[in-house]
């Protein structure tokens, strides 16, 4: 199978770094490729930068349907053109925030996610409105590191794990969302970080991994988002597109 | 006051059709302005167009701060692109289906949307998510009428008046929302015909007119949208913007 | 236009203060006329208070239709006789707690309201059950000054930048809302105050000036209250009234 | 123990006959008593209604507690004055809606209320969304017939039947709530008309009994509610009572 | 009338000394009876407890239908296979929690309930959900002692003591319920220690002896659960039962 | 990988059917096995059914993690003894129901359950409820045919189409969902069906396969239920098991 990765993004390292995580947690079987973006931001921080990526990760997702993909991952747990994409399209294409929320919801009471910026927390209270998890998530917190500067990991680590230590003591989480792609593989120091403050009964969501294997799981169930939700947009010219 | 109508479709008779009715509603001090887009669709009937309008909607508003205008209505039910250009800006920027729906609230226990097409239901429903409002919409209805063929009014009224009378016998709405933008100047036509069929009691919200009265209403009394909800973006180079 | 403040206390000192910044906020072509209650609390710091204000509050905003008035606001933030006074008239009667809620929601993610006395609590997470806005209410904090002790204004406006920075702070509040119209006129100061504790990013909204400015709003728009919802009482003889 | 009934309307026939009702479901050691209001309104079908009960429901039940009642019992479907009567007494104040909606919840899945007149729906799903039972209601159903009209016990039990076996059918309810203390005594003759409609697994629940219930088992548990959710209202001169 | 309370343990000396505490909240006419378990766990403090209590306990209930019994109260705050029971049997079925947080939400804004373990937090955090009641539960606190040492009263009652003073003060709780039928006879002692931190206006339900009172209401009321909802399940062989 | 099926029933043909379709799911490299149980009914059709299956099932997921087992899945839509096995053990245990509602969640706008029996709809509007899902669940529809008679797939076939059929057009779903594992298998036919009705934009999920696809991710990730959420049960002697 084939699986396309759209980092809505354009093309920096951390993307790179990222998408080597993707493609570790592949089945043998499964090609993965990477998209960046031709017009777009570096990173994502704000709803703003967010709406300025979503016409070339919309057009870069109808581009890996056009290539045979199988299915795509929109790399940023903003999940940004998720719902516009999926009507262009007929492949599944899985949103990383959406996905770990679901999931995380189905294997404890309650989870923390432990994202980037301050700026972010309404975005998430917002996918929590949205999968009806409100109730489920204990808390979002920050590690105040800007996006493009997670590729400093002894930093990023220490803040994780103070972090996520505050979530599962103060706040009651029992399981733990990493709030950006850009934290992709660190999952292991930041379990082995909590084992060393004891904390021994709390999974931890990578959702770029996780992302894959939904990805694998829905193409081998022929599954796909409903086109009646998602319906293909009616024919027309759009201009400057 | 000076109050700009970013319409998030490229031009087209309808718009100017439809700005005129904004215009009526201002107040005598007020000047209302139109922008239209460089780039995007002719109508928004899908998230896709809503996601292709979006970049030039924000490049819209943000003019019209540098225009000095007081504040900025975005002329569809969609409300596309409210929030991030909220965040690139420091005058209102009015959704007309937000202000519609709290409005609603506050004037009757359940209120319908009657708009154009099926496909624009979740959209609603998403609308009434967010403000907190699902126990209040009772249904949403659809004309089967798309945007460019509403300037036919007789076919609209009659469509719209059968719609309205099914929202408050079958699904109980106690006021009505017109659904689309592009369906300015309906009310008188749609209360007369209300009251050919015995209702005299269910008040008709017309968006763009209401959208006109709040965007007043917040100018003068100098209230604009949170920036520690919509902080300014973090400054970065955007490629192709 | 003609708007009567309907205060649901006795006449007191507070009362006339405070109407001068409901006239302050009015439009020049607004007529501003007040009305006090013959019968009924020096203040409202209960739900007994309350109660005991109610049906002179709705004489009066009776009287003010026959006034020929063309709304009515009703000078409390228990927003007390609000439904069965819409009942009784077809000219809109506004709350300034729910009109206040509903446009905080339209302005920031979250919201606090600052009140008088920790009795007023419930009262105030009722009116966010009502308007569906419950998880977009940060908290309710008190200043713990009786309504009638308000006049003291430097006392007032030390506790409400005390509570209103907690809010900010300690809560996530992103937008501020005073929660007694007795505490008129205090946005100025308070809002200073909060930039000298660094906080430049969050609205404080004013009931008593907002109020108008609905009113103003929904009387150019002519929308009413729908009498589906609030319909005349059936005719029949109230013994004692 | 001693339990008074307060009606919240003037004396009139239908109370005497409800009140039979009351007395017919206490225990033979639980004395009894009447009131009605000296000022007030003859039945209650409007908000408006309620607001000019509730001052005197309150004189009412301050004097149950002077007279040494050990409970009351506020006889309406409404509730009216149930909070503001909490505040001034120390002694359990039962609303027979709120006591019906939490009994009901414990009983069925899904509970239907059928009531008087089209105008008290809105009062309903306000008791539904304060109890949190908003899910738990299938619907409010009305047989359409005036307070005042309701002593026509063979006309209110046929429309009773007729609404009760479209609650069960069309509505999914499971148990039923007779909507109005008038309805007072229907139930033996509302379950032989269900189960001449082949419904036998329908439980209805008649709310004044209910109500002596809970009432005696309150006094029996000496369970109050709470005075920090109800506290005594601040000493005040109220002009006029 | 007849009841009996069915422990879903084996017999401990715990079990007898709590139903003590059933049989004196009975009325005089009220006979009392207690089964406890042949097969099962001695006591609840898992989700596997309750699941292995669970078959012997409808057995219990249903014994207890064959022996004449008015009602049934399972006597553990989990409300182990209380829905299963009620499917099986047509004699009403009372289960502690649920009753609890019913009563609570009748005579309070917010309750908090101290129970046991921290286990345990998630089960009641579904009992409010089901119930309807989330936004009513203050908290869950936990005394960190488990059931069958509950037995040391004085141990108990500083633990639940100070809880209860954290839940009143920090978390604003205006009720407590006992979390644990096992602390029984404990309100007392619970309410002299909460006057001497100058808490006076927050009642404490004892779910054992409401359990009584409830049931002996409906016993009165000949209202039994609907079995709509909890139908006679099919019959079948099962093996081993 | 290893994958044990735990049916919650005593062997019957049905059972062995749809392990057949379990087993074809997997991957080839998955090993999957059957375990019945040797307490319990041979459906589950009820609360009780459910209850009396629990204790071997529980059994079941905990022998099969001895076996050395990778994860379970339980092989029922009611998912009986979920959280109960999950304390038990420290390998993923699937729940089809839970697991089918989340997922159905992230691919369509709102889905319907197709069931057996009417009996079963408050065990779905629970599931909804606990997953968050209330309002993403269009309708719960039954085909009327006990379990143990699903083996007839024409008369199986027709009801669930017409069910579908209904579900799509009169209740507004987008999606579908198999509510028993006894119709695994039935896709193919119902998704033909549906296409004859001109319906052709609705996936409809198999809850057996879709099953097995998340055991596998969850074993591929490394993935377990928050043990926090699920401790180990306190070891305590269970007097008959």
């Amino acid at each position: 199978m084939r699986i396309r990765v759209v980092a809505p993004v354009v093309a920096t390292p951390l993307v790179q770094m990222v998408f080597e995580q993707y493609r570790a947690a592949a089945r043998p079987d499964t090609e993965m490729s990477l998209a960046t973006l031709d017009k777009g931001p570096p990173s994502i921080e704000s709803r703003y930068d967010e709406a300025l990526a979503v016409p070339d990760v919309i057009a870069k997702v109808a581009r890996a349907e056009l290539d045979g993909m199988d299915a795509v991952i929109i790399d940023c747990m903003g999940d940004p053109g998720l719902e516009a994409a999926r009507e262009k399209v007929s492949i599944p294409v899985i949103g990383p925030a959406e996905t770990s929320m679901h999931i995380a919801a189905m294997l404890a009471h309650r989870f923390s996610v432990v994202t980037v910026l301050d700026t972010l927390i309404p975005a998430f209270d917002h996918h929590a409105l949205k999968t009806g998890l409100t109730s489920r998530m204990a808390s979002v917190r920050t590690v105040g590191i800007p996006v493009l500067e997670l590729h400093d990991h002894s930093r990023l680590l220490e803040a994780l794990l103070n972090q996520s230590v505050r979530a599962v003591t103060d706040d009651g989480a029992h399981l733990l969302i990493l709030g950006c792609t850009g934290m992709a593989g660190m999952v292991h120091g930041l379990v082995v970080g909590l084992q060393r403050h004891g904390i021994t009964d709390v999974p931890v969501i990578d959702p770029t991994v996780l992302a894959v294997k939904m990805a694998e799981a829905l193409v081998d169930l022929q599954l796909v988002h409903s086109k009646r939700t998602y319906p293909l947009p009616p024919e027309k010219e759009i201009r400057g597109y």
